[in-house]
């Protein structure tokens, strides 16, 4: 494809690189930027590689932040003995959506699948274990997706934690199984938190 | 929403801010970009200034490039006596795609509406007219879109072309009534630029 000149085709291509982003759609983007001030652009440029080298992950939770600890927990306000175990940051998005769940979060940073040569030692189970071992946690909600893998790792990680006698719980089938918790809306993550029931 | 620190919302806004990117595929781009490597993000970053800062108007056609002419105007294998003229850079790169076109593109840079105030001095109107006026042309094919304004553009500039002796004609209705240009298909534009009508 041509678009009469070498920079217009390179940021075209940079846009379809991007997950979801296909040719046409990654041209009108890179149209649009076209028709920005040179500040817009600038900015844009700036967000990328700010969050990027800004951005870490909490050494805690293992969500994303740009500091040691992340907002929620370093939010006192939060319920420190509550730990919602997510396999990705998303998750994380997607429930502090609800506005209703106040505990603290784990990232597990993916999920369990042997299929794909993932196994405990390469997600952060680990660190999940070193935080309820502290003794202040009194309930972990394993809040993995609802599809073979979330499930076997939630099993997995439940199996874990169960000896440290903590209270294991599962998130309620309200959320639709084989779907992606990034897309549930509020209402039905709300729920489904509501009704979890133990492993 | 919150995804845990400033640098990262601030990148998702960004995403938002381009045209048909909600809010959610705008988080998901943003975490994308966070797994790129450093250099990667350094030349996303970079395409957005280069294409930025070097992409102009090519003095003839009004076509983006980032010289004085485009490619297409340089190209002297292309038949310089044929102008097809276009309401936007996307409708020549959609032209392009046919493969079949060999003539050179005159880019309005908009259409003619009276109800948005884009009168004939408003576009690139004057400067097809010089072009014309240079002798060299033979048609013009008028290639704007399949709508109201696509279509008083073509009549109006059609009226001010014919004294000058070219042939003037418009794409055949091969093309779907108000749709887009940029959406059409290859064979759908070749159908329609072989099928040409005088105006």
């Amino acid at each position: 494809m041509k678009f009469g000149a070498l920079p217009l085709t390179k940021l075209v291509e940079q846009f379809a690189s991007l997950p979801g982003i296909g040719r046409k759609t990654a041209q009108r983007l890179a149209f649009y930027i076209l028709t920005l001030t040179k500040e817009q652009a600038k900015e844009f440029a700036d967000a990328i590689l700010d969050a990027h080298e800004k951005i870490r992950y909490c050494s805690v939770c293992k969500n994303y932040t740009d500091r040691e600890h992340c907002e929620i927990c370093e939010d006192e306000t939060r319920d420190s003995s509550l730990i919602c175990v997510v396999e990705d940051a998303k998750d994380v998005a997607a429930f502090e959506r609800t506005r209703e769940y106040r505990g603290l979060y784990h990232v597990l940073g993916g999920l369990i699948s042997p299929m794909d040569g993932i196994g405990p030692d390469q997600i952060f189970v680990k660190e999940l274990l070193v935080r309820v071992q502290s003794g202040e946690v009194r309930e972990v909600i394993m809040a993995t997706n609802p599809t073979v893998e979330g499930e076997a790792t939630a099993m997995y990680v439940g199996r874990l934690l169960k000896p440290f006698g903590v209270r294991v719980s599962r998130l309620a089938y309200g959320i639709p199984v084989g779907s992606d918790l990034e897309y549930a809306d509020e209402v039905t993550l709300f729920k489904a938190l509501e009704n979890r029931s133990e492993i």
